[in-house]
C-alpha cells in the first residue's frame, strides 16, 4: 500500500497552504464552509470508527477518522478550552490547470482538540461504533496510510498546543495564532516579542533511529527495551542533542546503548511520529567493533543478528524474534537491509 | 582544514559522556578540579581573544575561546542567575587501551552563561584583546573548526535555558538537573511530571536547506533575502513542520518560496547552527518545473545560474554573485555541486 521510500505517518493529502495561516478572512470564511472537514481530538486521541461495517477480530481492525462538518462542531468552537488548527485544503488529484492558486477552494481540513467529557461527544456525534484512540501508540496504527499522514500533522500540533500555553521565556499565557502554527506571550514587555528565536512555533524533535551492520555485513544489531512486547527486538534509536550531526547522534547512541562503535552512516528515509513530534530520522550504520555492553537504564538486550535469522522472522517461518510493526520506519530498515521488498 | 563531509559548527572535540549528567557526585568532583576547562558566555556570547598576538585586518581576525580554571569562575558559580552546563571530557587523540572508562578522567569541559557585568568581567578576566561576539551570526564563523564544535553545543543549550525557564505546561518555575540537559516543573502536580513529553529536554529545530537543481542539470536556484549583504544569493531553507518528513519539507519550501517545484530530494549532510539550535540538514533537490514566483514576504529575488557562473563566483574571476562564507553548509552545497573541491 506504500510507496516506495514512504513510511506510514508520511502520505500528505493536504497542501498545508501556509500562507493563508495569517489570512484571517479567508480562515475564518473556510471555517463554516459547509464542505470543510473537522477532526475532532480529546486529550490528543482522534475519534475513529471501524473501517468496515463487520470488521474482524477487534484487535485487526482497520479504523477510519470521523469527518464532522461545521454544524457539528459549531458549538465546540465557542468553547474558551477547545484549540482549533487549520491542516491545509485536499490535494487536487489531477491538476486540473496552472493557474495561479489550483485548491484555495478545495476542501478545508481542521482539526479540534477539546476538552469537553469524551462520553458526552461520542453519544452526541458516534455514529457506529465511534470512539476516542486510547493507546497512542497502538491505536494510531490502525489507520488507512491516507488518513495516517493527516493524523501525524493534527496530533503533533495539538500536543504541542496542550504542553506549550505558557510562555516559557516569562511563565505569561500565551495567544494562538496563525491557524495554530503560533503561540504568542500575552505580555507585551516579554523577551519573545523580539529577536530570533523560537519559542512561539510547534517543536519538532529530530531522533535518529538506525540499523547497526556487523563488519562482516552479514549480522545487523537489535535491541529491546523493558516495555517491548515480549521477544521483540527492533533497531537502536535516540535524540539528536543540540550542537551535533545527526551522522555524530547515530555514532554516539549506538555506543551509549550498546558499546558498539559505529564508522561511516547512511541516511535512508525519515518517518514523522506524533507522540508527541518526533522526526525519526532512518540510518545504515556501519560497525566497526563487535563487543556489546548494553546500557541497563536504557536497554534490556542487545544482539547481533544473522541475516538469515531476521528473514526467517518476517516470514515468520523460524522466528528467532519478533518484527517491529510494518508502521514502523525499525521495520521498514531492517527489511531494507535483508534485501526483501521493502517500502525503503 | 575540514575534512571530507564536515561542516563548520560539527567537529567533535569531546565526549559527552551523557551518562555522566545524572552523577552528580562525579560531576562536583570535576568542576573543581585544575584541569577542568570553563567557556564563559555573557548573553550568549563566548569570551573570546584573538588567535595570534598580531593578528591582521580586524575583519579577518581568527577568535579563540577564553579557557578559564575553577578558580577564576568560583565565586560566578555561587550566583543564582549562573548557569553551568557540562560539555563533556576531551577525547584522548590515541585512546591507549580498550578499557572500560578510557576518558572519565580527561579534563572536563563547563559553559557558563553569567548575568554579571560584561565590562567587569572582561576587567577581571581579560587577558589581552578579549571580548564577547558581537554578532552571533559573524563573529561566532571566526573560531577555529576545533573551538566552533563545542561553542555549537554550549551555545545552543545556553539558549536554551535563556529562553525556556518557565514551565510552558503550568507557568511555574524550572530547576535545572542533569549538567544542564533537563529542566524540571517546580510544581509537584504539573502535568510535565508525568507522561511522555519533551518540556523537560533542550529543544533542536530540524531546518532543510536545499540547492534546486534545474531540469538541464546545468543550473542551479538560489535566493536571496533582503537581510543579506548586498548582491548575496544563498539556498532556500524552511523549518520542518510537525508531520512532514525532510523531503516533503523541502519541496514545500522551495514552492512556497520560488514556485518551483521538486521531485527527487537527495540528503548530502547536515550542520548544527547554534542561532538559537536549528539543525540544517542538507540535500540537493531535482527541479521538475522552471518558473519563479518567489514570496516577497521572505525572499528578495531568486534566479537560476548556470554552472559556470557559479563556479566564476566562487573562484572571484568573473563574479556574478557573493557567495555565502565558507562556514555555511550553504557554501559547501553548492561547491559540493559544481563539482569543485568542497567538504562534502
Ligand atoms: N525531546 C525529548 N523528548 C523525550 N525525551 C528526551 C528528549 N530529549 C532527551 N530525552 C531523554 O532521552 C531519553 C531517551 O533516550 P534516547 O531516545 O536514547 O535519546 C529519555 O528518557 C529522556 O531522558
Ligand atoms: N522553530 C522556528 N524558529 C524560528 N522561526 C520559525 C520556527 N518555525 C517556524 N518559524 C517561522 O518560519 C519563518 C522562516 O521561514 P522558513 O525558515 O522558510 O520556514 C520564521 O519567520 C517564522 O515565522
Ligand atoms: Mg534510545
Ligand atoms: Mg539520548
Ligand atoms: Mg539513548
Ligand atoms: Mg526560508
Ligand atoms: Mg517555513
Ligand atoms: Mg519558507
Ligand atoms: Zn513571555
Ligand atoms: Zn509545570
Amino acid at each position: 500500500d506504500l510507496h516506495p521510500r514512504e513510511n506510514y505517518f508520511s502520505r500528505e493529502t493536504l497542501d498545508r497552504l501556509s500562507a493563508k495561516r495569517t489570512d484571517t478572512v479567508w480562515l475564518e470564511e473556510r471555517r463554516s464552509q459547509p464542505d470543510s472537514v473537522y477532526l475532532l481530538f480529546s486529550d490528543l486521541s482522534p475519534m475513529v470508527g471501524p473501517a468496515q461495517e463487520d470488521g474482524g477480530g477487534a484487535e485487526q481492525v482497520e479504523t477510519k477518522l470521523c469527518r464532522l462538518g461545521y454544524e457539528a462542531v459549531k458549538d465546540l468552537l465557542q468553547k474558551p478550552a477547545t484549540v482549533l488548527i487549520f491542516l491545509g485544503v485536499e490535494r487536487r488529484k489531477q491538476p486540473s490547470s496552472s493557474s495561479s492558486s489550483p485548491s484555495s477552494s478545495s476542501p478545508a481540513w481542521f482539526a479540534i482538540n477539546t476538552e469537553e467529557d469524551a462520553g458526552e461527544l461520542l453519544k452526541r456525534f458516534g455514529q457506529k461504533k465511534c470512539c476516542f484512540t486510547k493507546t497512542a501508540n497502538r491505536d494510531l496504527l490502525k489507520l488507512s496510510e491516507d488518513e495516517a499522514g493527516v493524523v501525524a500533522q493534527a496530533r503533533a500540533v495539538l500536543a504541542w498546543h496542550s504542553r506549550y500555553s505558557f510562555c516559557p521565556t516569562c511563565g505569561s499565557g500565551t495567544l494562538l495564532e496563525e491557524g495554530g502554527y503560533k503561540r504568542s506571550c500575552l505580555s507585551a514587555d516579554c523577551r519573545s516579542q523580539k529577536g530570533v528565536h523560537n519559542t512561539c512555533y510547534p517543536r519538532v524533535d529530530p531522533v535518529v533511529i538506525m540499523l547497526v551492520i556487523h563488519p562482516d555485513g552479514d549480522q545487523c544489531l537489535l535491541g529491546r527495551k523493558k516495555i517491548f512486547p515480549v521477544g521483540m527486538f527492533s533497531c537502536l534509536a535516540g535524540f539528536i542533542e543540540p550542537g551535533e550531526t545527526l551522522e555524530q547522534a547515530v555514532r554516539r547512541e549506538v555506543e551509549e546503548e550498546s558499546g558498539v562503535k559505529v564508522g561511516s552512516v547512511q541516511y535512508v528515509s525519515c518517518q514523522p511520529w506524533p507522540m508527541p513530534s518526533n522526526l525519526m530520522i532512518g540510518c545504515l550504520a556501519a560497525a566497526t567493533s563487535t563487543g556489546i555492553t548494553v546500557d541497563e537504564h536504557e536497554i534490556e538486550e542487545a544482539r547481533w543478528f544473522p541475516r538469515q535469522q531476521v528473514m526467517d522472522s518476517f516470514l515468520g517461518t523460524r522466528p528467532a524474534f519478533t518484527v517491529p510493526p510494518r508502521q514502523t520506519i525499525a521495520h521498514q530498515l531492517i527489511r531494507h537491509w535483508t534485501g526483501m521488498n521493502s517500502n525503503l
